[in-house]
């Protein structure tokens, strides 16, 4: 509880004042004010972030946080949990959704075993850091211990500032594998929002109407049983949370705790933004949105964070397939606020408008 | 006119049979069925245009097309008439939006003078096709000539083509330059639409209420002096269009009759889409719309078209800039539908899901 409290007592808000310099800079460029839209916003959100009026986000690692859950034996999930530690092999192969897309941004992955239910042999070039072999089913009890909460919250965290203090890493993207994780990301959304179950459950990885069903249920009894405390962003990720969404939180409040730019994913890794922004609210001041998923409660989500998603693609991944997508668009901010020149630079008629 | 008709006839509908194809590569995919969402939908056009599974749009090159226009002597842009020669130079000096976010998307721009206003130079690095000295005021009649409108149809139709024969382009992007362009837009999309011109007018470069007054009138003006025909596009751009937009039309049924990708810009380079697709309803195949401008016109625009923008981030510049970006998540979509292993190959359970 130390450790944690130190990480959070090291977040301080961005700095309004580089903003300010970096909206000046972004209203004298040559084209009219604000036609550039959000990506001025990111921009001036990146100036404000890394101090400066030349931001750079070129060096991008994506963490994709693995885990499981003990929910899936209710029947929540289209796919049996050994899929989990399928896909980190998939992952490590290069042959996933997010290899492809991380390629494509030139980010790197770092796959985290944050508790695959499966054994992962050692050799896997993962980040072996398992927390437990899945969590409990959270429909008879809380998910993990408050002990074990913290500690994926300081896995998350620790990653992002080593990479970003050792490694260079300039921005970091987060996205999740779990078989059954939109279940428990449900459960927090709609312990946070209050709103009822039926309006924030999605198909997830595609379930019939009786999965559906069976997850509504799941998702209420576990409120039920485990009486989240929505004040205590803790007791809510202890009691319906998730090893991996822990590990996602702990990465937002890690790249706050440094300083630096973070993008989650879709509705598991905003399940665990949400979780870090209500540990520590100032955290957001280093938090991007990537995209509006399609997964129904993600809307409820990024309302309660009040940012705005930066792409709508209509995707349901995760993986971190999203935050790959909207790097791109992080880094054309960076070089909007660079490089295009201003009216006085380049002696073009300018009309103030 | 024989050489549009030409034209026309040699345009022919994307293969449907390499789309399914391509739905059947992305529904084996290591990955829920359909959660790359809109992705899915590029890819499986990518492979329809292209009549591969693996397609191609890593040379990528932006026409900006320029253009000035008589109606600015209404007092309806919030610039002076000189800007249109200002921003070319800027474009071949690589100060504006365009270049850096052309550059960023890794796409090559080349500057067309369609028909701006001012003498430019012979040596500067633009594609010297002035048809006129900017249009006629439309308020008081035609724009130009219909041959004048064929000439720029065929002008951006042949520089799409040529680029693609003889240099190999694989993704065509268009954009626009030209003070007070957005009041022929305007006039092109009330034509089309049928819809009161006050619902359709936006600010343009961010004009005041007085202009915006002004620009209202001069639209409703300039359709009732010269009553464009709307079931006869050719005559909606001879009567109330631009030389630009007519480059711009002429470009998309270029792409269209070599079979290439295309996306349009926001509110000046979707009015020349929208042209062209209404000389040629079936260009729609190889044409996408890089983003939802905030340009309010502009949805109408995409209505009467029926694609999905790609992007939404509430810009409203111009110059290439949206097409741009999205060619980075058109150029994702493509390696998705090649690169992301399916459940067989990769000995991952599949449920069907």
């Amino acid at each position: 509880m130390q450790n944690l409290k130190n990480l959070m007592n090291r977040i301080e808000p961005c700095s309004k004042e580089w903003q300010e310099k970096a909206w000046e800079r972004l209203h004298s460029q040559i084209r009219p004010r604000g036609s550039l839209g959000h990506l001025e916003v990111i921009a001036s959100r990146l100036a404000a972030i890394q101090g400066t009026l030349t931001p750079s986000v070129k060096k991008k690692l994506i963490f994709t946080m693995a885990g499981d859950h003990g929910v899936a034996e209710e029947g929540v999930s289209a796919y049996p949990q050994e899929v989990t530690g399928q896909m980190v092999f998939s992952f490590i192969q290069g042959w996933a959704s997010i290899n492809i897309l991380a390629k494509h941004a030139g980010a790197d992955v770092r796959v985290v075993d944050c508790g695959v239910a499966a054994d992962i042999p050692e050799e896997w070039q993962v980040v072996h850091k398992k927390i437990g072999k899945g969590t409990a089913n959270i429909c008879k009890g809380p998910a993990m211990s408050r002990e074990q909460a913290i500690q994926g919250l300081l896995l998350g965290a620790g990653l992002v500032e080593k990479a970003f203090l050792e490694e260079g890493y300039e921005l970091f993207g987060t996205g999740d594998m779990g078989i059954a994780n939109t279940t428990p990301s449900t459960a927090i959304v709609a312990t946070f929002s209050g709103k009822p179950v039926s309006q924030l459950t999605g198909r997830g990885t595609g379930i019939d109407d009786e999965a559906f069903n069976r997850k509504v249920r799941a998702v209420e009894k576990a409120l039920k049983v485990n009486q989240p405390d929505s004040e205590d962003a803790l007791d809510v990720l202890t009691k319906v949370g998730g090893f991996e969404i822990a590990g996602l939180a702990g990465a937002v409040l890690g790249a706050a705790a440094v300083k630096a730019p973070i993008v989650c994913d879709g509705f598991i890794a905003t399940a665990g933004a949400l979780i870090a922004c209500r540990l520590m609210p100032v955290a957001k001041d280093y938090l991007f949105i990537s995209h509006q998923s399609l997964e129904i409660g993600h809307a409820t989500m990024v309302e309660l964070l009040g940012l705005r998603p930066i792409l709508d693609l209509e995707m349901r991944l995760g993986e971190g397939t999203g935050s790959a997508l909207a790097m791109n668009i992080i880094e054309a901010s960076a070089k909007v606020l660079k490089e295009i020149k201003t009216f006085a630079e380049a002696g073009v008629t300018d009309t103030g408008h």
